[in-house]
């Protein structure tokens, strides 16, 4: 059972970068990982829509034989993880509780920033989370547009990304935030431009990273971590629809090449 | 007949650009424009799934008595133009093809530029109808992913503007193209600063106002232009979908307010 793989799923490849922190701390496991390129962006679909998609990414990684799910998108993580796992009998993870839950520890103020792209601010969905945590909590959420493209673009360290973000932010800084959420799955590839513009003294909290702890620890608790052999841990890439950059903007999120990148018809699942 | 409103349709609200254009040769008309907000972007969707949302918006426009339809979208006009022609018997007419004349007879050393979203670079339609005109023209198209949500933030012509058409048009300009086609009808917002990062050499093609023209002389050789009388002239916006941000948008297009926006349930027609 422990040998079977972890599946990955993200509308597009954004959670490539969960995936990245996924290998840093699980580095012995196994994973598949599906980007719904044909179909995304999911954040102006209706919630119908985005549960069956969601239900056909997992139905194909589930016949892949994964031990465990990570929903490595916002937007399907708040409107189909509920949904989800009351319909399947893995594990199945978000990526919004974690950073919310991390964002209310750390906050000292009561004052935290959520970032995203206009889908998920729209939704509310960290505010809610982070809500049900701690109701003082003051949240000062910010739609950022240009994020997404910059980092495709491959342009996160330039003089472009920086005074974006500094156009950005500018009003979250003045208004006291202590912790901000990076709650899009690109913007992680943004912490160094973002870091150098927010100051040191407001914590970056990126769900990607915390989310990875928390796949760690129900693989822990449920005997699933894999027991590390000789063999090398190998990574497989569906997607539905290859996109003409497909390989430099993975290249941009993972560091390294992708080979053998494999097309699925996911509307078949 | 020639009383009856014209209709403009796009997937969102780009198309305003062509509005404003059409406004100012045609001050007399009484335009009906419709934005697909609901459902855009079509870029990354298939021909069979634009040909329906297009014959939707035209039924829709049919609706309200139009005498022309312009089909200010590139991707509705490179995959549905010659079938909403077929099926519908007023004038349809689309925006790539004045745009793409206007380039082929004004480039003197025959290599053009077409700037665009990636769906419209990626569908080559410009390049197919100025190799129409003109087989011996060089085509040096670019993707310029970001200026689409620089012109919806209302940041046209701020640094950021700037550094980033630098960014894209610096490949291009070392190319030698002495025309540029403006092609995604969010561009004619960041003429301007274009126009400063490429210099006067370079001569700017706005299929919006070349495809005004066209609608012009189309209606005048029908005799369908409108007489002029006392009465002002009235414009409709319909909308699928009231995005968040729609008022602010709106006026950045059309430098005055909109009022009296309605909502279409556009699946119904």
């Amino acid at each position: 059972m422990s040998d079977r793989p972890i599946g990955v799923f993200d509308s597009g490849l954004g959670g490539l970068t969960v995936l990245k922190e996924i290998t840093k701390i699980l580095p012995n496991e196994n994973i598949i990982y599906f980007g719904d390129t044909a179909r995304v962006p999911y954040g102006p679909r209706s919630k119908e829509t985005v549960m069956k998609y969601t239900f056909q990414a997992i139905n194909f990684l589930m016949s892949k034989n994964v031990k465990a799910i990570v929903i490595a998108c916002n937007t399907a993580t708040a409107r189909s993880l509920k949904e989800a796992n009351e319909k399947y009998n893995i594990p199945i993870i978000g990526v919004i509780e974690a950073g919310a839950r991390t964002a209310a520890y750390s906050t000292r103020n009561k004052i935290v920033g959520v970032i995203g792209t206009e889908g998920t601010v729209r939704s509310k969905a960290y505010n809610l989370e982070i809500g049900k945590l701690d109701k003082d909590i003051k949240i000062i959420d910010k739609a950022c547009s240009l994020f997404v493209p910059i980092v495709e673009e491959g342009w996160s360290n330039t003089e472009i990304a920086s005074l974006t973000a500094k156009k950005y932010l500018e009003e979250l800084i003045e208004e006291g935030i202590d912790s901000l959420v990076l709650g899009c799955t690109h913007y992680p590839l943004l912490k160094r431009t973002i870091g150098e513009v927010v100051g040191e003294n407001i914590k970056l909290v990126n769900p990607a990273k915390e989310t990875a702890k928390d796949l760690k620890d129900i693989l822990e608790k449920s005997n699933l971590v894999k027991i590390t052999r000789n063999d090398k841990s190998s990574y497989e890439y569906y997607v539905s629809d290859i996109p003409e950059r497909f390989a430099s903007i993975a290249e941009e999120f993972l560091k390294k090449e992708i080979q053998d990148v494999k097309s699925v018809e996911i509307q078949k699942y």
